[in-house]
């Protein structure tokens, strides 16, 4: 008889959680997911995330052919160091974090024939833990995956059938340094936008005054704070950088709009606007399934 | 027999021609639409946007009990100036602008005896004209309106009548300053932050990369050009207020991920995530429906 094949998802957060949620009936594969708190554990346990659930998952390496790191990116990069013998010689090991460079850089502990591919799911919700988690997080999200120069075909196939298990829109192939100076824009930065208007004081009096705009640009300010605080710092020289570009778009603007020149001010508009409409234009041609190296 | 009673609705755009539908069946009023281009006429009766619909709303001013000003700032303020003499002794006067200082001033030029109230409702898309237009549009939005001191109880009464059949969420009353500094932070800036992150070189490059945030907060950055040059320029003392607070709220962060104490940054993020969900909790118990002057 064959040898049960075996997913180990390691911390079920809201990612974690969903992914072990989304990857049952994947193939013939036993999805097991590990935990640390037992209300986690019992949680997993009544809602059926994984097929079995262990505080220990360490104990499972040896078993398991795909391997998903889930927990922050401390707890994954202490993982590889901790526990870089036990993983099953030719498995293929894969995290989720939001930065790549400095896991992808913790991840060459493993020993030879251990294949690591860093991931980045680019879904998420404003809150966290396995309380929020649902199998169809991914639908229709971007799979942004760094593999290694040495990643098997055989293990790019296999994440690409995972990925459309799980109703990813795409996988999108990239080195980590461009993810990480992609991500620095597109969501570290928006993050950092949305924490620093929730610093106004006028947060709060300015209740019954907000429209759409106001909520989704904020939305994403209630943040896991242990989280985004490792993952803004591993990723210092990116971020910083397109916090200071922003800043002196954003000085641009103020003082246009102070010289009261309308016409200054609208071709800066015209500008910024035309590029946000060419944008939803190439977006919805479908352009961006096209990203790669 | 009593005399038919009235709405003159004067552009009718996405405000302005949502307003008309929605107000339709209103008591016993009849809503007449004033356009300018051929356009928007045919669009307008095709659609049946008004009961009627004619290119020269200042005909129609002396007929009407309810004029609303849904141009763009300019536009109301040029109306305002070169109609004053036409509006009906008695008449109940609104417009749907964005700012209100400017608006209220320009409205100072009324004979008396007509009631200017300024309106803002808080509703809006990132497309504009009478093609997106529709009668839902405000539904569980906020409503608000700058009144004069002198306004009468039954043009208040008959307003808050309006807004509940426009099935908005409620009618938040309060001053002009008030509301231009609240709207400078609100909405006003998150338009100059989703412009200034699309002037971005990595907009374009960055496609395959970007999650929920980014949609969200760049998605109003394909604006009105013309309409929100004007709202920028007639609001620039408190928009560049806000905008140059956001600076230093970004350089605080940025220098705190460059320093690279976690401990710092950790506290600034708990700091503001902690504000934030705060709010979600206020407004999830509705404290923003008591919003006054």
């Amino acid at each position: 008889m064959d040898r049960q094949r075996q997913i180990l998802v390691v911390g079920l957060g809201l990612i974690g959680g969903s992914l072990a949620l989304a990857l049952q009936g994947f193939e013939d594969y036993l999805v097991v997911g590990g935990v640390r708190s037992r209300s986690t554990y019992q949680k997993a346990v009544e809602r059926r995330v994984a097929q079995k659930v262990t505080f220990h998952p360490e104990e499972e390496l040896e078993k398991s052919d795909v391997v998903i790191l889930c927990q922050d990116p401390q707890g994954i990069m202490d993982f590889l160091r901790d526990h870089r013998e036990k993983f099953r010689p030719g498995s293929l090991v894969l995290d989720v974090c939001g930065i790549k460079t400095a896991i992808m850089e913790a991840a060459d502990c493993l020993p030879e024939g251990v294949d690591f591919i860093g991931c980045h799911p680019m879904a998420g919700k404003e809150v966290s833990g396995i309380d929020h988690a649902e199998a169809t997080l991914f639908r229709n999200t971007h799979f942004i995956i760094t593999p290694r120069a040495d990643s098997t075909p055989e293990h790019l196939e296999l994440l690409s059938r995972m990925a459309a298990h799980c109703q990813f829109r795409d996988v999108v192939s990239t080195t980590c340094a461009r993810h990480d100076g992609m991500i620095a824009y597109t969501s570290q930065l928006m993050h950092v936008i949305a924490l620093s208007v929730c610093d106004s004081e006028q947060l709060f009096t300015c209740m019954g005054f907000e429209g759409g705009s106001f909520r989704d640009c904020t939305r994403v300010a209630a943040l896991d704070v242990p989280l985004w605080t490792q993952l803004f710092t591993l990723n210092a020289p990116a971020l910083t950088r397109v916090v200071e570009e922003l800043e002196g778009r954003l000085r641009a603007y103020r003082q246009a709009i102070a010289a009261g020149d309308r016409e200054a001010l609208a071709a800066m508009l015209e500008h910024a606007a035309g590029r946000k409409k060419q944008r939803n234009f190439e977006q919805a041609r479908g352009d961006d399934v096209h990203v790669g190296f």
